[in-house]
């Protein structure tokens, strides 16, 4: 962990210059009850009481945490000073920020993106009754840009961690298929991956009461949710399961399609077929617009033109994501410019983003959905794992 | 959990009435990245895009949350409405607050309690934006007095959950009572528990990285960190361990203490056995100072009194906390007036309130402290496990 942790400070110390900001603050306490998204990028262990960690466009990186919480920072090295307090962090703040005197203050706050949006309300007015007698309370900024450059641009530690992810992923999903078969409940699938999980000491890449999803022919609730306990596989029944795990703190996403064949069958129905074509068409037409410097939203306008023109409706989000320590690694979205995605889909393609591409369409058999995890390239993308084209048969 | 949930509910709206105020608005979204800590309290499942729930004093119950999360919603039977959007929140939160018009509406930050600052400063900007043609945007304050209560008055329900993590815990301790011995790590002892838990599908009441803590003899590193690795067990030690679980959502946390006898040792050397027994009456004599109506730093100043008078130092951190959906439950804390703590010490003992009672001293032999679980009564309160008042000897 402390080694993409050393990797990640000095990219953030690079983004700092690029960026022009002097200082970067990190500002939460209770980090176990309420997550700072950045906090595991930069820190090495959680905190209790309120702590700042500051890395500066000079390459220094101070933390100062409460008594308890230092010897996990000190044993790191990542650090250039580490204080510890008792009774309040107020004066330690205050002095090191007049030691420092940064000019800019990038604060982990944001409309639109979760990923750099870690300090709470609460936590920002009691960080304004800190600094009110200072110069510093004016110099605080929005650190979207350095979050979302941060996060986007993998360090190949990083791209190595994701890619081992995806590989058992797909691993669960051959083992699943076994089990999917006619009288399964889209429970016991569910059941099923969330026991190879823990068997495998894995995490989950969302939430872990809709993870994996699972939807078996046209009855089936489409949704964040928990399955519904009592519906079963049978012959004629798309089965979906969109499913990510986190392996060693970075994360897979990926959606996959069975067909349960009808006494007889030898494939899928054509219907099923063309609509299982349109998506994988889509997917791989959406991967060929995504490219550095390109805006998210064009990527997701090129995948709604396909699907559209091959005949279907357009889906109701995003075509792609960013994925990388959590499933929604925020910044730059593939979505189109609705007002819920804010300023995300305003955002620039670069090299070394890691997005997910998906769409689905509803069909007489259930819900048709695929989910490919891809990294931006120089010229292009890479799909992280073979993409599915056409339906597995059970 | 939906039970609990309707039990929260109504109690919510009764402490909307007792302080007057006409609606509590959660304000959330992407939860499985940044926790509202609130959020399980009143909801059924985890959202995605920005989404509210709003509790109003006449009893109704609304939710608006994104497509795709509003099954799991309309399933619960918590909410009088569940409104699901697809392009943006805005329109649809004006319109509901125009149709209900509260004059005074609750919302989810606070300097102090972590547990009632669940809202980021992002989406308080997000909001301000929502609302700033509305007279609404002027009317949102604090909502801690109002999570405060909510969290601190456990319901039936609530009280058996925690028993039941209490429970579990103490067998727990009893079963790593028999793996210490001479020569075990540090991190042995901590692997035992973690395997446990995750053979029992438990959660932990805090980050894992620290849970359970664990101390063995004077060079043990005392800290909210994972245990040393190449630290052993040895004759002479004080062996501590500081541990709380999630069952079923609610937690435990809890702090026992072994003695590893020398040969020849029948018992503990007596600065040992005198530090355990004044450890021990201070944990009884601040449990007699817990009462209705008293404020926490109260309870914190009598237990101070109590190690200085028996000579040893003032610990350096609260006497207690609540405890209930988490280990650090927010709101009145038992705990000295120190900048770092805010308000939390002036709050009052309520009825119902469960509290850990803990401190610790150094000692030659290692870090020697204890922590137990009390529920407050209509008079005093009840210790929750069988209270530890002599080390346990190994």
């Amino acid at each position: 962990m402390s080694n993409i942790q050393n990797e990640k400070i000095e990219q953030a110390v690079g983004i700092l210059r690029e960026l022009n900001v002097d200082a970067w603050m990190l500002y939460a306490r209770e980090t176990s009850e309420i997550n700072e998204p950045c906090w595991g990028i930069v820190a090495p262990a959680g905190v209790v009481w309120p702590s700042a960690v500051i890395i500066t466009a000079k390459g220094e990186r101070f933390a100062i945490v409460g008594k308890y919480d230092d010897a996990a920072f000190r044993a790191s090295g990542l650090y250039t000073d580490v204080m510890a307090y008792t009774q309040g962090i107020g004066e330690t703040l205050r002095s090191l920020l007049s030691e420092l005197d940064p000019k800019s203050i990038g604060l982990n706050f944001s409309k639109s993106n979760t990923a750099s949006d870690g300090l709470t309300y609460g936590m920002f007015l009691q960080l304004q009754d800190h600094l009110k007698q200072t110069p510093y309370a004016e110099r605080l900024a929005s650190a979207d840009p350095i979050v979302s450059r941060l996060r986007g641009r993998k360090t190949a530690t990083e791209e190595k961690l994701i890619r081992a992810a995806i590989v058992t992923t797909m691993k669960l999903f051959d083992e699943v298929t076994l089990e999917i078969k006619v009288g399964a409940s889209e429970r016991a699938l569910y059941d099923f991956m969330q026991h190879r999980v823990t068997e495998l000491e894995l995490g989950y890449a969302w939430d872990m009461a809709g993870n994996p999803i699972v939807n078996s022919g046209p009855n089936s609730s489409v949704g964040h949710g928990p399955p519904i306990s009592n519906l079963r596989v049978e012959p004629g029944h798309l089965v979906h399961m969109d499913f990510g795990i986190k392996q060693d703190e970075y994360c897979s996403d990926i959606q996959r399609m069975w067909y349960v064949r009808r006494p007889g069958e030898t494939e899928a129905p054509a219907s099923l077929r063309k609509a299982c074509a349109a998506i994988a068409k889509t997917i791989q037409e959406g991967a060929r617009a995504l490219k550095p410097g390109v805006a998210g939203w064009q990527v997701d306008a090129r995948a709604r033109e396909v699907i559209v023109g091959e005949g279907y409706a357009e889906y109701q989000h995003a075509f792609g994501h960013q994925l990388g320590r959590t499933a929604h690694d925020g910044s730059t979205l593939l979505g189109p410019r609705w007002e819920r995605y804010g300023e995300t889909p305003f955002g620039s393609v670069e090299r070394g983003q890691v997005y997910t591409l998906e769409l689905g369409v509803i069909t007489e058999a259930g819900m048709l959905a695929l989910e490919e995890d891809v990294i931006v390239t120089a010229t292009g993308c890479e799909f992280l794992e073979e993409s599915q084209t056409e339906l597995w048969l059970v």
